[in-house]
């Protein structure tokens, strides 16, 4: 089902399960979510205990009022299935739906998130209450949308899960010699003899045989999905048609969002960053490059199911929001193509473990409170801004954040257990489009790079059958390449490449990869400029934890290493093919080289924002697109007030002020006519 | 029974049960404890293998000799029950003795402290030998008290456990819904149907119901003090009707110890603090203060049952102790209301985990050592000082220091789950009054708050019901409050109040705390001082960690923020009702301001010790009481002689020269006729 | 049986069953063997799921076909037998076979080194392939050696064990009162009552009855050996009398090298050193007094079984060997007395945990790369050495190394159990002689001290029982002993001695140890030099860590304590005893002290290497000896290039240029007749 809003979401969880025996507060909160100019709860994520109190019977009532009471005001809803939580009765009478952990111990019941996805009983018991919810509320006008669950994760090692294993192993491999084979399990003697000897990876067994645990971390994915699909189909069953989502998370480890997105209409996320740690604008761009990735799940509209709206109880420090973070973060999403700016949690809940989590309605329960007059501020400016919904957003430039990439090399051991700072390595590839007013898609090795202008690839240890071919033909058609150290070193099982790497990629990028060198925490090497270089380089930077030492064979050196054995050996090099470009970065280089790098490169192929001047440091300028107009977003995460860039030609405002200089945390919203389109 | 004792007691833990193949040693150790001023010894703490070899088997003559052989050296004997650790034999024939750890993993026999306090096994098993030991010895003229177990700790989650915490539960809670209730089931769906449904805390389990941990922990104070009440019918079936004791630690976590010394007659309890790993005067103030939170459990005399004389063998650094630190440590207790100072060990074991825990006799042997010289002077000074044995304490502060509001506290998931820095900012309060020389009592919620001048609560999280009212009526009749940022957040279940906090003393306080600001480890504010303030003050200090956002309504601020978005903000506030004056810490200040605030307000109120001139930093004033009589305990814990501040009007020395310059760990006592009562 | 061999070994693990479906690769493997000078390989270490593909089914043929095609390249093999990782198949059916940890949970299959080494079951199986391997090739011409396992380790808890490990107790100790009274039981109420109730040390149950953990590690060296010679013993059985080797690891704590190497014919040993991590001669020192160790072991050739090409994937930073440290490294057992240097691995595996591992020939398979050509001037220049091939080590100097002490004192509570640095202690004593060019053997308490002149004891903190008797003779008859603090504290069932330590030593060094200060991490003391003392020293040194306060009676103080309440207490003593000289060490004193304090005493006693002039700093001078001749090593591992000290009187050079510099890294051979005997 396509997901359409015409105006920007604003709301966020509300659990009136919590207070059903103080109706005073139900209706105050009404009240308090029209004054502060939300338009939306997600509800009932919890209440399966309260919805289904002892097996089989059904209390649906309540949230039948707490909907009406909403509609009344203007407030839709976006309907949650209960999954995330189960109540104990169901534990208790059928143990089977409890986790068995890696340790092979089956948990008692307790905290969420620990419910076997594998299990019938489980699987019949959420068909039901899903059925008894989109039944009796699926055609209600306040309801909006499905929130299937609530931030699936988690595996389990039961017996019915390892079944489970074994069958997809089956299907995958058909034959155990060509397991055998692709897991290379001669190394240590750990020859199978039938898919039923396999076991999913344990502390107490298996760790240490790589494609084991890389197909199980698919495996999740698949057998996660599988259960989403069975509640999705239940609401379907049930005769609902309103479009769905799941709350996926920050980066998450545990799942690849890419293959959980087919399965969803509308991708929204849960965001909790931890302003003060760092910068501001190193904490907005971390956030920034999440709501891209987000948004390039599906290549379509997303938006923000929660962010805290005060100090977020279970982070190490619950600070405060300093005046002006809670508006700079619920725009950032909008900002980068989403729709909405939703929080948890609408009102804080009085015990358990997220009682002191931030909330619209805190417990004091009054609206004069510094956080409430924050919420109204958004909820008017989201207003203001609406024109802006279904306006989507276009990239000259595609970044790879393959799970399957990523997982394998944390898990490869070597050549840096002590951190690889991937993620890190990922943030300066970002930032030095990201700087140049360039929009970023994530991609993985699945998606289609046509429509880009430039690939970037950071640390792609894993090329996946075809990857290679397909970059290949991206750079012959003209396409500008970047890939870093630690690329193409193994096939999608995990097994290395033999005669040379980068894999695929050597004629492309006119050199081989010869040595890696693990650098300990306090050494570093530095880049060197070799003089005359084709982008102009002309600074020495420095790189630490990895170099990489490569024999070029065809590729410009634009840089070589200064320091140690290799001193003198290419750090940086471009080379020609086809009609492109291929450029190869071999240490992880400190942020303002990507800058620098990356910033000569596009000028040298043209490729910029449709603004006039330079763009000031901390200033992040985004852009959305109709068919006839496009949107400018300015936010300002620098400690001072700068000035804009303004568009190319005429524009009009839509928020803010153009011609002022824009304060820290502050923004502008600015259209244009498109007359000329640069993707 | 009441203790009274007209000696103070100097002696310690004695295990002749590892020597009785050398009936040589056992000779020695009697003249040796006589010739370095031992009066007596505890006896049998972890003898049970020895007195009842196998089940049923009894043994005792041997320990009647050790007493016989004691008491002709006029040394008494303090006598344990045994059932700190078991037999094997007992682990071996009823397991359901051994423990079950949270993971639900019944323990192999090992270590001590390990025994279910529910198993009606252990319970038989442990009634009759401490029936066999008091009808043995309970008349022995040498024998003066009961030593109940040792270090009593650890929790069991047994089947039997579960069981009995289910029950304490049903009779806490009467109804599933009232507990659900009170306990914030609804929270992630976590609805209870019927009592038999509860579970323990576990790993594997729940973990995140707060007001479930915090009834489990109090559970387990019940439990223990149920177990211990047996044991002391056991010896008092048997026709003891000495007093009995256990010796408790050093601010032990695991029990509520108001709760605790509600069943015994004299409180004890086990110190080892850490010379040398920060400057005298700090670990002396902490020692002092735990000396005086064992002293406030039943208000009356208390003493030392450990002590190390040498190094600890169990520390991270088993540092020696430099010369004078044991003199000044056994005197630390006696200065502080105690009775005696007890040492673990006479003599040194020769095998297993504490063989190089320091003893009044080590493994050498002989009394030509430094340690057995400095025994032997906290000996004789002792005898010197005996007058002063059955005096009491009275103090015009009372600081609260609640264990349920600890544990609840410290589970709570914010503000700041990086530390909290509870401790730090408890001894800050408690040596503001200190240095002034002012005695300290430490009270929970429970404890009345009469004949108090001053009530001092530091991050009091929790109110319990009527803790409010008490508060109140303390200040409206003449008491001085001062409150801190984080207290009267919650209830007695964990569960938050609504409306507004600190809970109840919104009025007394005048004010509201809004937002708590979480700091990182790097960052401070300032408190910086309202101009003309009633106080005086005129510094400014840091703090960090924690700082409150308060709306004044009606109080005086005399200090506000100096840094942040809340710069400007009350920092420090007054407050007048009733008769009485409250103050509010809004923020974790730094030392010197607790020492100056606290001063300028004892100043303000007419409080002070009842000695001329100011106190050197460093030297710790004490005082206890007859009724006719006050003492005066000098201890100097700085660097460098100092000068003593003397008592108002005439006195005698008891100890020490009083004119001359105080060394560095010197003691001096003073004795003067009660002229005036500052109580 | 006698190990000969009149070349170097060079070469390394060779894993061709993972490459069975790769002819051509195994083709080129023999051929690239032969390029880079190696002319051994280890082979089918790992290789049992391979031979045995179902129980009872065995392919031999493939192995057959690798030896002869090696064979036919003059390269020579030492076969593996292949206990060290067994086929799942084993686990499945047998599952005795898989090893119970200490928290008692039976593993499931993974990894490797986890088989029950007691299972009966195992054993027959073990037994059945090692005779099948035996039958087959033992009497092949290119075998040389049999590889027994693969690097023993670990432990098993299974009722198998528990079983054996009580009979093994029974028969040490015949009666359960003698067991108590040697484990002091007593402490804690322990006693046993038959050795039925023994169970070995768990975190769930015992682990602080110190005797028991000592014995238990005790135990699993006997069970491990006893395992070894039942596989050696299948090859026997089989008709091979080959001779046999084990590979041993780094200052292996798991077990106690001195006993396993009685029963293999040669030992020999995997090392990864972590070059970069501090300086070159910190990590040579490091690794060279491990070659010793192993040499020592058998007072016999040994050689390098592993070491790493490149960089080693299993360790936190995975770093490049910069040019030269191969070389280096690759000399230094041959420097050390070792006949060869060999590689883990000669081809480097396609997947699973060691993909990553350093190897002659990598991933990309050619023989154009850096590490290949290190690795064929190792090739080059072992066979231009070859003729020290059969000489022999002799050390002036015996430093003790005693598994059970270092054990048992790691274990023992006190008096730091935040470091004892004993590894850092022992690597400054053995530092401080070899820098003077003097042999260092390392010795266990069983060994002789015959033909030593010197005897060093680093923190020898249990004496078994006559080993002080042993070093008592070895001072009477003019042998020169020194010893530091914290020796002689323990008998061998780590139970103290009384009446005065170091036991049994105290008259030869004249002085009793009193107590013992553990020092905090910042906290440091001096060794100040007591005017004219004998042996000329005049500088300060710092020590740390631990310092000892003795009783001097008799002994002469050299240097005495600068700081704390010790300040002028003898840190440093000497005194005569028979024909001999005890020297006391009190504190843990830098590494300067021992350069200088053990020069001058060297100095004094005549003791010196058959070497003119200094010997600079970071070069090493080791010396090998025949019957008629002495070899000269020199291998500079400081930064700078050196002038070699030459030998006294005439010499041919071996190696290099001895009149030259020599750079760093490198090194230099030559070869004298011996006129004079030093030893």
């Amino acid at each position: 089902m396509e997901f359409k809003t015409d105006v920007l979401l604003h709301g966020g969880d509300y659990n009136p399960d919590q207070w059903l025996d103080r109706p005073d507060i139900l209706e105050r909160d009404a009240e308090m979510l029209a004054e502060s100019g939300c338009n939306v709860v997600s509800l009932g994520i919890f209440a399966w205990s309260t919805l289904e109190p002892e097996e089989g019977v059904f209390r649906l009532d309540w949230m039948e009022q707490v909907i009406d009471r909403l509609y009344a005001k203007g407030i839709r809803v976006i309907l949650a299935t209960p999954s995330g939580a189960r109540p104990k009765w169901l534990a208790d009478k059928y143990p089977e739906v409890l986790r068995v952990d890696k340790a092979r111990r089956r948990q008692l019941f307790g905290v969420r998130h620990n419910h076997c996805y594998t299990s019938p009983v489980y699987r019949e018991k959420v068909r039901i209450i899903n059925q008894k919810l989109a039944e009796r509320f699926g055609n209600h006008p306040a309801v909006i949308m499905w929130h299937i669950s609530n931030e699936y994760g988690g595996e389990c090692h039961c017996p019915l899960c390892q079944a489970a294993f074994r069958d997809w192993l089956k299907e995958k491999y058909q034959t155990i010699g060509n397991l055998n084979s692709r897991w290379c399990t001669t190394f240590w003697s750990h020859t199978y003899q039938s898919f039923d000897d396999i076991e999913s990876p344990s502390e107490i067994g298996e760790t240490q045989l790589h494609a084991l645990n890389l197909d199980w971390k698919r495996f999740v994915t698949h057998q996660t999905r599988d259960f989403m699909r069975w509640e999705i189909k239940a609401v379907r069953d049930a005769g609902s048609s309103l479009p769905v989502t799941a709350n996926l998370m920050y980066y998450f480890d545990g799942l690849d969002y890419f293959k959980m997105a087919k399965d969803i209409d509308v991708v929204s996320w849960d965001t909790y960053p931890t302003w003060g740690k760092k910068e501001d604008i190193a904490i907005a761009r971390d956030n920034a490059m999440c709501h891209d990735l987000m948004r390039s799940l599906k290549k379509k509209p997303f938006f923000q199911m929660e962010s805290c709206p005060s100090s977020t109880n279970w982070q190490g420090i619950s600070k405060l929001k300093k005046p002006g973070i809670l508006f700079a973060q619920s725009m950032q999403p909008i900002a980068h193509g989403g729709e909405g700016a939703l929080y948890f949690q609408i009102r804080q809940s009085r015990g358990a473990s997220e009682k002191f989590h931030g909330a619209v309605i805190d417990h004091y329960g009054g609206s004069d409170t510094r956080v409430f007059r924050e919420v109204t501020e958004v909820g008017d400016t989201l207003k203001a801004i609406s024109e802006v919904a279904g306006s989507r957003v276009e990239s000259p430039v595609a970044l790879l954040y393959d799970w399957s990439s990523n997982w394998a090399m944390e898990d490869s051991q070597g050549p840096r257990n002590k951190g690889l700072h991937h993620h890190e390595a990922l943030l300066k590839m970002y930032g030095g489009f990201r700087k140049l007013g360039l929009n970023v898609d994530l991609v993985d090795e699945d998606c289609s790079l046509e429509n880009y202008k430039v690939l970037a690839i950071t640390m792609g240890y894993i090329f996946k059958e075809g990857f290679a071919e397909k970059v290949k033909t991206f750079v012959e058609n003209g396409g500008t390449l970047i890939t870093t150290y630690w690329s193409g070193i193994a096939d999608d099982t995990d097994r290395c490449y033999l005669d040379g790497v980068p894999y695929g990629l050597m004629d492309v990028l006119g050199l081989r990869s010869e040595e890696i060198d693990g650098l300990y925490d306090w050494e570093e090497n530095h880049l060197i400029p070799v003089g005359g270089n084709e982008l102009g380089l002309t600074k020495t930077y420095s790189c630490r934890y990895l170099c990489d030492l490569v024999r070029v064979n065809g590729a410009e050196p634009l840089m070589v290493y200064g320091d140690d054995f290799y001193a003198g050996h290419a750090a940086l090099t471009k080379n020609t093919y086809g009609k492109g470009t291929a450029c190869y970065v071999a240490a992880d280089a400190e942020e303002a080289f990507y800058d620098d790098f990356i910033a000569a490169l596009m000028k040298e192929k043209g490729i910029k924002a449709p603004v006039t001047g330079a763009i000031p440091v901390g200033l992040e300028v985004t852009t959305r697109e109709t068919d006839t107009l496009r949107y400018y977003f300015y936010q300002n995460f620098s400690a001072h007030p700068v000035k804009l860039p303004l568009p190319e030609g005429a524009f009009e405002t839509v928020y803010g002020d153009a011609e002022a200089e824009l304060k820290p945390l502050g923004m502008v919203v600015l259209k244009a006519e498109k007359e000329i389109s640069f993707v």
